[in-house]
């Protein structure tokens, strides 16, 4: 531990979407808690977005006011002080910033703007912390190389489950257990869709549902041809199974060929139709897959219903270890960034 | 952190019963793993048991070693090297030692001889990690400042699930969280025995089954009357929520007044009864209960069956989160004095 106790964290936040504006609200409503509690101390100094605008001043910015502002115009850009000429960047290479929260948006082909983002900011010695997951599925090996030789962490919970723990739980809080194998719901969209196909929905009708309810985007190719889900394989099996795995390596099968006769057949049978993601290690070879399967009523995901999500681990010391919780959402995604600032501070202050 | 990257980190094990053989165990058989995992390297040099018998070799003991005597002549007294003196006390406060596990038989009156194990180890500057329930019960308060004042770690993840996550989980991997009620089944013995009368299995023959297979002691009443179960109650409402409950403070019923017709009444009515703990904050006053209850097939602990244990956490930004997993067992208990361990070390030294 370094003898800093009262370090003031200085936070700069790139991309201010739904997971920048839930961290900033979250930020908002426990500044006095997170200092009683944890003795952390920190300035929001800087956000750099595009289309929501961008502001700088070094004094901290006024969180409620952010959040006031994004809620009555959909954007920060009358915020009343502050420098509005900086930009991502810049943000990243600043010598006035400790940690990058790095939240635009997921891109799983070419892992930009956040990949250059990320490297940009641990090579100017900056911790990171970021719940995007393209980055993270296409260079995990290599930012994480990146990160040492900076002497900065990398922190991602916010990739998988949001911020229900899976990296920093199999990771941190089982640190010691091989695991062979891990299964998860892990995408809420499709775990939504086939709970209500049990209630005798069709397929179209509970897409529609999803996506009223905001859980399915307009093109909801991502989530129900598990593109989403293979994304999350790929995380898991390269972070926690140290795997190389690409999105390619992953066997995908999406729901939609799954129709209301086959729920109804399995509930006949005792079973329940999910859409599995499964990584299993087999000697030195790492088989990932995503795919609707048949699962009893006693599997440990059989109950996960609606958009919630979970994930088993199968351990040599405990055997299977399940967590269940939210998957997505934005104040569930601002808690996942939260946790992993907050890692940071214990192992870089004392309190 | 401390930059001290290749400390080897010198332990001392206080209790050599089942949970100190398993991880001697998880230690014999992990030794290279957690040296290129974790950059971890150690050495048990004492371990002190009056009846298993003790023994002190600053060069390091030979795990395997230790393992054979013990399942081949059931003590180590015949271990053949190092010094036979020494006792639990003497190594309490060693200059030799880091780390004390401290894993002696629970006490949940007197907490001893635990309590003075683990406040003698701290105040003499060592870190401690248990698994003891009746020291962080009866004086949680106590040790963390103690720990504080001596700038040294007290951890206790063993205490509660053995090593499936709970209090890691929610102060470490959910930091930030509020929670205001924890519920859980966090007794084996008692869910196993819950679980056989829904297969028709009467209340006698139920737990003559749960002490053949050894989850029941000859004597069960620290199980089957909630003791069990409500010492790790205080220990959540303690630690979790910062209050400063005792035993007494805990609304306590078992399972020994529970029928096969109340088994059967409930899964007529699509329920299940299981012994479920509570901890619910309530403004400054916090309440915790045992007592067997109801519960929907649909609820998250339903499906919690056999001597599995579970909790969820009801927290503000996640809502519910539930970790499924083993509750007890040598190698499990012991998996969670390893994870604590190397927190320490994460905390400690730089890998």
């Amino acid at each position: 531990m370094i003898n800093n106790k009262n370090k003031i964290w200085k936070i700069g936040l790139v991309g201010f979407g739904n997971v920048g504006q839930g961290f900033v609200r979250i930020l908002a409503l426990k500044k006095d808690t997170l200092l009683k509690r944890y003795n952390f101390r920190f300035k929001l100094i800087a956000i750099a977005d595009p289309i929501k605008g961008s502001v700088y001043d070094p004094e901290g910015l006024d969180e409620f006011r952010l959040i006031e502002l994004i809620e009555n115009k959909g954007n920060i850009k009358s915020y009343p002080k502050g420098r509005k000429d900086i930009d991502s960047l810049t943000l990243c290479r600043s010598n006035d910033i400790d940690i990058i929260v790095e939240v635009t948006p997921t891109n799983v082909e070419t892992g930009e703007p956040g990949l250059t983002h990320i490297k940009e900011a641990l090579k100017h010695g900056k911790h990171v912390v970021t719940s995007n997951k393209g980055p993270i599925a296409l260079a995990y090996p290599e930012l994480k190389e990146l990160a040492k030789k900076n002497r900065v962490m990398l922190r991602f919970e916010g990739t998988v489950l949001s911020g229900t723990p899976s990296l920093n739980l199999i990771l941190e809080a089982m640190a010691g257990v091989d695991v062979n194998k891990i299964e998860g719901i892990v995408n809420g969209t499709t775990n939504f869709i086939l709970t209500k196909m049990e209630e005798n929905m069709s397929y179209e009708d509970a897409l529609k549902e999803a996506q009223r309810l905001g859980y399915a985007e307009a093109d909801p190719t991502a989530d129900v041809e598990g593109w989403d889900a293979a994304v999350k394989a790929v995380i898991l099996a390269n972070v926690v199974m140290k795997g190389k795995i690409t999105i390619k390596d992953v066997i995908r099968k999406g729901i939609t060929k799954v129709t209301l006769n086959d729920v109804e057949d399995a509930l006949r049978n005792g079973q329940r139709i999910k859409l599995i993601a499964r990584v299993v290690k087999e000697g030195d070879s790492i088989k990932a897959s995503v795919k609707p399967e048949r699962i009893s009523l006693s599997h440990p995901l059989a109950n996960v219903m609606g958009a919630i999500n979970a994930l088993t681990f199968y351990t040599d010391n405990l055997g299977p270890v399940t967590i269940i919780g939210p998957g997505a959402g934005r104040i569930e995604t601002g808690q996942a960034i939260l946790t992993d600032i907050l890692a940071i501070h214990r192992y870089y202050s004392e309190s």
